[in-house]
């Protein structure tokens, strides 16, 4: 078997204004569709960022890839990384950690290598799940993502406002929560923070505690706060949340405020890359990486970080960007087959209101998604949908990931500076 | 496709007088040699050691395989586990580091994962290098393993001398090195040391160095060294060495040492399981860890072990204990798909005189092994030898490898104690 064509689509899916510590999620988020086809008629997905330099850096590489066998994954990785050569060092959002040659090279390469792994799938007759060692879970749990936000976007996108409505306080966050564990049964609950100043975020973390008393929480100011206001809230939050993620930025700083807390410390900001482990362990800056297929470099990568994360006994956790149903059921497939996993996944699915993946595999029941059991990932394509949306990119008037223009036009002279407080 | 039946034959082959640490090799060395059936007919491949009480262990984990599906590794693993529960903890040879809980699992795990991968190669019709992500290199360099040898054995064992005669010297070991390199063409050579007094064991190797001044060139006396002795042979050494491996006891021993020697410390015996490689690590202790499928835990398992040398900028060799052809497609396979893989791998393979699998796959030319293309493994029982060995293993008049009582033979009074020097 050997790949013939790759088609690479950009889309745009409507989002709704989520806030966090770079500002506000703009109209649309943006993602990359991979098709990739073979010489016996398969097609394999891939998903990933829609950014322009990611997505130029996929097209770059995917002419090249014609005649590769799709269980060469070894082969792709030569190939991505001689089409990037010295053009790496790509920028990422800075809500992931800072962009490097080894992230772009591995960001680059879980596209491709995720649709390869549905071609093999595919071609076995066996979902992706088997082919990384069989499951050790058949439902994979997932966390309720709570986010503050307005209402609506400023200015206004042109489309219906979303169903979650304003939640800038504790009173709303509460709700959102109320409906997200409602609709979807989530076990555990995760707050995006940055966004209201440290102890007030506490509180709403008390909030929670008190709406939620069994429920593992969460708080994730990425890298927005100092190593003092990290501590401080550590301290308040004592024994209420499941762990602190990112806090404060960079290796040091978080060593420094693991020290003083009693609580895991969880990142997916400053361990991002397979170089950022032996640091981070030397100082014993973090207790959970949440990891990520997208930027780890793929499943087989990622199976790589749940060994080093099980044998320094380090939590795994993992981490979510806006994304699809391809995206969703790759997840879902390595959590099934990962027995490190040791928490419950971040999703942004719950707030996606239009999809590329044809209805009825991917659905959350007491907070879990069951591992799909069709061949390869286990999803199709909505070839309908896939059009609409990327006749969406075309009309959405950006082509790259930014936080900042949308927030400055909701509050004017706003500094996305950080440490914020 | 489900497992269905497990044929585990312990058997002996010839073997010569090689001399280490702990004495010499008996006149047979023992494996146990799995057979796994599927309701499909294939059969997978797996060798491991043929001490009684592996054997044992993987006697009582046999018949609790059928119904497995050769592709849910995570479930094989399960099973195994639950199997041992408490009984592990089986003693392995000395040679490899202490016994532990984690080593057996890991052991037990190995023989029938390889088995499983035989299969899946053989269901899919591709090599398992492709299921391990591809190959890396066409062709394996194995190292060419010079051991300290008298004659014969003492006693005699009934059968024809063997064709490598004395080596006791640095004479005797040039000549062995320049036949082992005339026959296979091995690229780099290694001395398996703790035999004679440790400068006499350096000056062995300078004669080496004479003889071979292009090949890459290491010393294992198997930890029989005090820490000064090690720096002492280190500091003589220097420049001369590719690596120096386990000269000392103990991940402190080897950490004194590697701060005092210029070249590489490489180890099979301080850090033999995953929970060896964090205080390892700490203390920079050695510098290439030699992986070995066989106690690592397997194929995938050994993969993880690449991922973190990779990852903390650790070398990676490969041990070899005495094998067959199956063990060596093993080898093979998973060298072949292992960019991590620094060093060329030992193998005990030419001094095999007798082997399970059918002759013509397995041929070193130029020091390497091309990577078999067969399905799974590539390499196929030959029932008439194996029957021949399981007779040997029942005449053979022992169970388990023990290097001391036949050293005790040769020379009444020695004393096994270490480190020695």
């Amino acid at each position: 078997m050997k790949l013939t064509e790759v088609v690479i689509t950009p889309i745009a899916m409507k989002d709704p204004p989520l806030r966090n510590i770079q500002g506000v999620h703009q109209p649309y988020a943006l993602r990359s569709i991979l098709q990739v086809h073979t010489d016996e008629g398969l097609t394999g997905l891939g998903e990933t960022y829609g950014d322009l330099a990611i997505l130029t850096a996929l097209r770059g590489v995917g002419p090249r890839l014609a005649g590769l066998d799709p269980f060469d994954l070894n082969g792709l990785e030569r190939i991505i990384r001689e089409t990037l050569g010295s053009a790496a060092g790509l920028a990422t959002h800075g809500l992931v950690g800072e962009a490097s040659d080894e992230k772009t090279l591995a960001t680059v390469l879980s596209a491709f290598e995720v649709a390869c792994w549905d071609l093999q799938g595919k071609a076995l007759g066996r979902p992706v799940v088997e082919l990384l060692g069989g499951k050790v879970r058949d439902r994979v749990p997932y966390s309720g993502y709570l986010f503050f936000k307005p209402a609506t976007h400023t200015p206004d996108p042109g489309y219906p406002a979303d169903a979650w409505g304003e939640a800038m306080d504790a009173e709303g966050i509460v709700a959102q929560a109320r409906r997200m564990v409602g609709s979807h049964g989530f076990k555990s609950l995760k707050l995006k923070g940055g966004v209201l100043p440290p102890q007030d975020e506490a509180d709403v973390i008390l909030a929670l505690r008190d709406a939620f008393p069994d429920h593992p929480l969460r708080l994730d100011p990425n890298a927005g706060w100092t190593v003092a206001s990290s501590v401080a809230v550590g301290k308040k939050l004592e024994g209420v949340l499941e762990y602190l993620e990112d806090p404060t930025a960079g290796i040091e700083g978080m060593a420094e405020v693991a020290r003083q807390v009693s609580m895991p410390l969880a990142t997916n900001m400053c361990v991002t890359a397979f170089s950022h482990l032996p640091p981070a362990v030397r100082v014993d800056a973090v207790q959970v990486v949440l990891s990520d297929h997208h930027f780890w470099g793929g499943l087989r990568r990622s199976r790589e970080l749940a060994a080093i994360c099980r044998t320094w006994g380090i939590g795994l956790s993992m981490h979510s960007n806006s994304h699809l149903g391809i995206s969703l059921a790759a997840m879902t497939h390595l959590a099934g087959a990962t027995p490190e996993l040791t928490y419950d996944c971040d999703t942004h699915y719950p707030y996606l209101v239009e999809d590329v993946v044809q209805a009825g595999v991917l659905e959350f029941i007491d907070g879990a998604v069951a591992v799909p059991d069709g061949p390869g990932l286990g999803v199709e394509l909505d070839l309908d949908s896939l059009g609409r949306l990327a006749e969406q990119y075309e009309k959405c008037g950006f082509d790259t990931r930014d936080d900042i223009t949308p927030m400055l036009a909701v509050q004017p002279g706003w500094d996305p500076v950080t440490p914020r407080w």
